[in-house]
Parts: structure tokens; sequence; C-alpha cells
């Protein structure tokens, strides 16, 4: 101990991590407006090395999933461990996140991060991950009419990993700079004041964050299509479910995906996220950062932890 | 013609059909409160005798689908005919509707009602395949945990159709009365203010019509579970749908289902419609009869129309 009453003190099974780099998304921002009622250290994407943990990732570079579950519950015991139902998750609910120097985590959640993933890549696996596990929960095919809605953050990664998989994608946003650096890499896009819905897409998947999304998103897909809808906002808003009904629409939640698949694909630089960053803070400017993340002008916003 | 205005002439591929008796569903009192924006006469539930039309069904009772189609749209062209583009919709959309001595309907959508059903129960024809449309949607086993909220006209025909499937099956509701319905067909009940949701039920069926269902069905379904929608209401409510996320649920609306499957359940009394009857009136005293299937003590109202 060094008298430094933030440093975590690791339980059975963890391990302690100093804190690299870390993201801020958009569920950080929606934490502060009060979703989840979280109070502790924000922050759930992240890059660090192991000071304390399993000998074969001792001084390693780590990403870390969010989920810390109980392996014991009915959830667990049926595979679907990340709905674990004695859950807590990194900055989210019931466990302290990585906007810290000092992290403790399970050390079943750890993943190496191999040497051809930069610092500033590997606090995209978590994003990335979320992003692959659309195409785990709605097969995707080369004919499919795919709208990704939102050209934020996670937008920007979704459309990308569906470009590898391959559809006739198209991305859709507010902002002609986001959308820019969609097109940079190849993917067309198009403001949303110039689209005119009409029922035609077979897959929509609303990353816009707000309730307008998935209003815009029943105009968008076609009868019998499907939804995925990975915002989460604070409050709940006024919708009109009546499309979902009468077009007999599959709606689809979408949360964490699988880690595994996410390094892969950046190790393979399948996937750019260094043009996505926008900017970059100091630990001790956190607040600055978050004000940064939260204007729609910056992309990803970075916080460097690690001295 | 007969000089009465009324008396509906049958275009090319159109019937003319005697109504005998209709039924008053929820969509029809939403209709009234605005949805659809629909003008004309109401209706779409009922059985009736073919006046003039295929010389195979002359003087035949038929029951007839709602949706009235093009055949030649990229949704018909595809198999999803009941979601057609330039689709009317009997008593909904562009189509007057049966409560009504005469109406003049496509052909193609008339199903011969056979001597073991009654017009009474034929009544139930179009409720019933709406029901069976779930099974259609999710596969059902006999281990899934079954929740069917809303013990009105649809929840107590969806409760029936899944009991005749199979599964852990659950009535829930707010009224005792028709609960008591639903009890007495074998199927267990329960009052919502007696049920303690704890994210549980692999599939939840929102029979309510009411935006409150909606939100019940998200605290009782278990994550990676179903919510199979099948109230539409005629304004936008809010609901909050981060539950829909976190939980990454699978919801589906679910609307229009297959009479033959229906006429085959009805035809061998797997189904008890006629203890769902609460009250009969002839057609002059429709808005009596609109008045009483808005009362939540009767069940199911009938309109005697044929003379």
């Amino acid at each position: 101990m060094d008298g430094n009453c933030d440093e975590p003190t690791p339980g059975p099974g963890q391990a302690l991590l100093a804190v690299t780099m870390a993201g801020i998304c958009a569920t950080d921002l929606e934490i502060v407006r009060g979703y989840m009622s979280f109070e502790g250290v924000l922050g759930h994407e992240f890059v660090g090395t192991v000071l304390a943990g399993p000998r074969h990732l001792k001084g390693k570079r780590v990403v870390c999933e969010i989920n810390c579950v109980c392996g014991k519950c009915e959830m667990c015991q049926s595979g679907l461990s990340t709905h674990c139902r004695n859950r807590t998750i990194l900055g989210i609910a019931g466990h302290d996140g990585c906007f810290a120097e000092r992290i403790a985590v399970p050390e079943g959640n750890l993943h190496e991060v191999p040497d051809s993933i930069s610092n500033e890549e590997a606090v995209f696996v978590e994003p990335v991950a979320a992003a692959v596990q659309v195409t785990k929960q709605v097969p995707i095919d080369p004919r499919m009419r795919v709208a990704v809605l939102g050209s934020g953050r996670l937008g920007l990664l979704v459309a990308q990993v569906l470009r590898t998989v391959g559809c006739r994608l198209e991305l859709i946003g507010r902002n002609p700079d986001s959308l820019l650096v969609g097109e940079k890499k190849g993917i067309q896009s198009s403001l949303v004041k110039d689209i005119a819905p009409r029922n035609d897409r077979d897959l929509v998947i609303d990353c816009t964050g707000s309730p307008q999304g998935l209003e815009l998103a029943m105009r968008l897909v076609r009868p019998r299509g499907t939804i995925v809808l990975k915002s989460t906002f604070a409050q709940a808003a006024p919708i009109n479910t009546a499309p979902l009904v009468v077009n007999e629409v599959e709606l689809r939640g979408s949360r964490c995906g699988p880690f595994p698949d996410a390094i892969k694909m950046l190790a393979r630089k399948q996937i750019d996220v260094l043009t996505m960053i926008s900017k970059r803070f100091p630990l001790d400017r956190g607040l600055e950062a978050l004000e940064a993340a939260a204007d729609p002008h910056n992309i990803k916003v970075l916080l460097k932890i690690a001295k």
C-alpha cells in the first residue's frame, strides 16, 4: 500500500492494471446525465498494463471486457454471461471504471493486445466489439440494403464493420464532417435531410443515441425487416410503436460484443480508428475531455492516463 | 340496382357478399379515436354469404382476409402480400368494411367456412388467425416460459392458441372477470398487481393495447428473450427503450395471420370462442355496440347484420 486511497485493491480472481489510455463514449455522457444512476469512477473503454494478476499476463498490454460476472447464475450457466444476474459493469454499474490511473478487474475479462495494435487503436476494442455484435445478431448478405443511422463514434464503427462483411450500405447522419470520415473510407453517406424514407431497407442500425433515430429507422425499414437498436438514452421518449406492428418489424436491442473478433479486425487493419480520434486530453483535464466528447464536431476523444 | 346508394358495386375480380355477422375489435375502437385516419365503413371481422362472385362459392358462407393486395409490387412478388405496397385494408384503410349489409371484396381473399363452424364462431377466424401468427413468428417449445399480457379479446385468443401448442403459459391481466374466462379454459392466470416481474420469461406477448403493456413486457422478458407486440395505439407514448438494448431483447411486431390455420383450429374446437361473446347487437344499434365493446366488462361484442 502506498497510502493512496484511490489505489484499488484487487479482490480474489482480480488483476490490478495501470490504465494507459481510455476512450470516452456516448454511454459515459448519458451516465453523466443520470443514466443507470451510477456513482463512481466513469469509463469502460481502455488499454492498460497488468501490474498484478495472472503470471502469463504480468507486464503485458491488455484490454478488458466490461461485464464482471458471477459464473453461477442461470444466465452465466446458459452461456449468456454478459447478461449475468449479478454482474457489475466497469464504469457503468457497481464497479469503478477506467478514468483513473489504476483499475482492478476480473482476470477472466482480460485479453492481451498484440504488438500490431497501438495503444490508441486498442482503446477502440470495446466499441468495435459492440459494432461486431450487430453481425452476430443479424446474418448479413451482400444483397441486403443496410442503413446505419448516426455518423458519430459508434455509427462509423458499425459502418466499417459492415463494409468488411459486404452489403449495400449507406451511412446516414446529420453532421457533414463526420459523414466525410465515412466517405473517406469508401462508405456511401447521406445527410438525414437529403433522404426520402420509403420503408425499403432490409436492415437499419440505429446508432444515433436519440429517440428520433428510432422514429427514422421505422420509416426506413421494409415490412418484415430488422432494426438493430444500439442507442440507450437516460429518459423515456414518446414513441409511436404502431409501425413496428403494422410492418411486422423485428427490433433487436444490441449491446456488448466479442473482444476476440474486434482484436482480430484491428490487428488486420480492417477498421481504421485512428482518423476518428479528434482530441486527446490528460486525465487531470477529464471534465474538459467530457465536454469535448459531447461536442458533435469531435468524433472520438481520448484520455492519456499513464504518465 | 335497387336504388340503395349504400350497395357497393364489385369491381373486376371482386365478389359481393351479404354480411351475416361481424365482430368488434380493439382496432375498430382505435380507429374511432383517430388511428389510421380512416374514413368509411368500419369493421373487418365477419362472416357472410356470396351473392355474386366465383361460381364455386356462390351462396356459400365465407370469411374474408382483410388485406386487398395488388399482386405486382415487390412485397407481393416476394411472398409478403400482406405487406403489399398498394394494399387497402377492409374497414381500416381505403376500403369500406363489414359493418354494413353488403361488402365488395377481392375474390382471392375468400375462404369457405366448413359446416362445423357456426356463424358466431366464424366471426373469430380473423382474430384467431392474428393469434396464430405469433406461433408462426416465434418457435414455441414446451419448456418456454410464456406470458400473455392482456386478458381482453386478443389476449384470450393468443393464450388459447399457445395452450394448443404447449408451453409454460401464464395469462396476465387487469380484469378478474376476463381472467376467469381464461382460467375456465385451463390457462394459468394472474392479476397484474399480483405479479413481481423479474425478467425471467422467454417470450412475452403484449396484447394489452396500451403503452404500459410494453413497459411491463420489458420487465418480464429475460435477457435475449422475445417480446411480440400485437398492440397498436393511435398515439405516441413515452417509452424507455433502454431495457431493450441492455437486455438485448428481440421485439417483433405482429399483425395478421393465416386464415386456413384459424379455420382448422375452430373446426376442431381447439379454441373456444363462444364463451367470449358478451353481447350481440343489431346493425342499427352499431354505436351502442361500439360503446359496449369499449367497456372492459365485455369481452367480445358481435353485430348481427343479416335480416
